[in-house]
């Protein structure tokens, strides 16, 4: 039976501030990344976040971004790559302190926003994040996306990885996303965002913007919360899973 | 044979800002206070920290402090007890981290500051502490100063704790120390200091600003060595305590 | 004719988080207290909440707060009264920045949260606070407490002063609020709510806990926008004072 | 008579933290730049150093930013022109405010850093630290790389430009600093470094790394007070520039 992952972002609310809507999205994903403090989230929420994605059987991830509250962690910060691999092992293990706490597992790593896209093209930082979750825990999965520098970096260092993919983003011929500066780089129409997955998930494959076939590897796809639109989105992908025969879990379950 | 731990709060500078001389203290002390980014540190200076301290021999202790790293964790803030749980788990988890991915083991935990003086004298906060180590790894042993509520809600909820004294403070006959605003609170005098260390430890008692014999555990003494008169001082102690046939040794060899 | 202020805590948003509703309750107030970065606010906020403040020809005033953003500068800290200075001088001069840089007007200062309540009590901190605004721009208006330390302090010094009233907060005896531990210190009915405002405006008293009636003076009032009960009131006490003939406008245009 | 303002970064230092000499640099100075406490400086620091500044008779100049307090704002980040703009405001607004309380008169704005950095290349980032500039108060000076974006950016606004040059750095043909990477970009020879100085000023040119002599604005100097070396270097300095005489003042007498 095919399988595919549904991961989300959580816990990003900080102090007297909310934001997503993690009691909804818990309800369609089976991985939670847990932002770590840096550039979300704060201990108050991070504990109550692992507390209810155990709560939910949601598989628990860290969510390391760059110490950048008031960016939400989206700029590009031109760190080292000894800072990258600090300021993982820092985030993995604040949020590995709440999941002992709390008698769970940890399952994975999927770094974040700007962390996210340029451990994707620069590969001595995406070593450093390698090497870094390694030395915590190298039963930890690294997330990163399909065809990246990061999961590159993870399989040859020896990490189990998950390839992530997206249903809402249009694909360039070389596997990577279409720059959100370009028209049509992101999917509106829900039906073809939906028709994109499940042609990912069966044949491993995406239709790049120039027509090609290309191959792509879709072992986790990310889910938003943020507003009524996306918890629509992630009801409709879902049933359209389901439909299918394709089982929405994580990998802890393996 | 007699023995008691030397400590001392390290891992303290951040970013481009030196503080402390963790080098040369190492020399003296077993065990290691290394703070965790909240009121002094940051992920580059624990990990480097962690490692020197392998690198010694010496003992490593989380030194979770207040979200201040303006006032350095030493202005008390009006904290619940669930945010004190959680700042602990915080922290210790983030310093765990490093001494994970540098192949050590965590011996102790000591709060900082403000933290360790109001979790002194507040059962609610102590309580909220001992119970956040004790649920991330009941092998922790819990500093706190002798005689406080911390100590006691370490040993109620089953932890091992040590007492900690100082070298050059007067006590109070309650076995509280003098507060310093009053005149003698620290003693200046070196040879006075290191006779009530070793009072301390081969009678297990200490003679209070009323002249009266109290009884005080002295398990962890702490050593500073932010300049030349500390430094002086910890190497005047360790030979006091050497030509005692005291040893220094952490809790690590138990 | 009489006369009252109604003041909001505006500008409380940060990087990708949003709190409160600006826009709605722009329409009802005659004064902003605009969060500086310390407990909220970032510069970007700022920016655009004085310029919305000034488009709805709302007086502005820097609501500066004590420097714990995840607190939201609600948690009580212990500060020196250099430090209150410090971070007054400090905050105050920030949003003056962008007052000036958009060719408005500063009005006046209201300290947010903990360090209001803390400097309604403490003379100090308050003599300290009122220092700070007379020194950066003698003619800001300080809001305070009615009868708080702080109102007086200014008064002291020369600052004109404004006394703030709480439409839904119970009265002690002796001026001061009721503590939100105690019942009853919440008056959840509007129309109670709305009585004791008029009460206040027209009469200068107060009918404290004990029946008692006692003296308060009602110059500004302030407005919660949080949620929809809170804008429901600001519209029901705005339309009660208008049928009453009671003014709402700043200090401005005095 | 020949005349170079001398100018140096202070105030850097942070709570407990402390940086510099400042002490012993503004022997030498004639303009200060302090810190606004995004990449250090906090407002206790910057209180006493507009202070000492006052006292030295050293004219005072904001020294804004990025918000990256543990990278000494010192690395990259990718802001938007707008977020330029109003973190310039904003630090600027806020050094204001104790200039103002201590009846001084804020001479000039320098960039700090990665700020000043990319700001010399990044025409649009120039542009709105310019505009920043001026809409705060269009008397103040704005110091920037001699040749730079910055310096452009300044003129064509309507502000008053002052041109830094370095005396130990190395020159390229077109003017720009010699990359630190590159073999002799800085001179270390106190004689060449002391040469290159009074040929700057005194010809308005600089011998570029490839013999090339090209001209050069040098309005004012930066001078280092870290360490020995640097405050040796400084007395230097100033020693050959008055034998030489050529006046160190501030652009406050003009």
């Amino acid at each position: 039976m095919l399988k595919v992952d549904l991961n989300s972002d959580l816990g990003e609310s900080f102090g007297a501030y909310t934001i997503g809507n993690d009691k909804a999205v818990l309800k369609y994903v089976s991985s939670a990344n847990i932002a770590c403090g840096f550039h979300a989230g704060d201990p108050y929420v991070m504990h109550k976040t692992v507390q209810t994605a155990l709560e939910n059987n949601v598989a628990i991830g860290a969510h390391p971004g760059l110490m950048d509250l008031n960016g939400f962690g989206r700029r590009n910060i031109k760190i080292s790559p000894i800072e990258a691999y600090d300021i993982t092992v820092y985030q993995i293990g604040a949020l590995a302190g709440f999941v002992k706490a709390l008698g769970g597992k940890m399952q994975h790593v999927k770094p974040h926003g700007a962390l996210y896209n340029m451990a994707a093209k620069d590969k001595t930082l995406a070593e450093a994040i390698a090497k870094a979750i390694f030395a915590v825990d190298n039963s930890l999965i690294l997330f990163g996306l399909a065809g990246s520098e990061l999961v590159k970096a993870g399989d040859a260092i020896g990490l189990r990885t998950a390839s992530e993919v997206f249903a809402d983003r249009a694909y360039m011929a070389d596997g990577s996303l279409m720059p959100r500066s370009m028209p049509g780089a992101v999917l509106t129409d829900d039906a073809i965002a939906i028709k994109q997955v499940l042609q990912m998930i069966k044949t491993g494959t995406v239709t790049a913007a120039d027509g090609k076939e290309i191959q792509v590897l879709a072992d986790t796809m990310c889910i938003h919360g943020d507003n009524d639109k996306a918890l629509n989105f992630a009801e409709k992908i879902t049933a359209a899973l389901q439909a299918e025969n394709v089982a929405i879990k994580s990998f802890m379950a393996d």
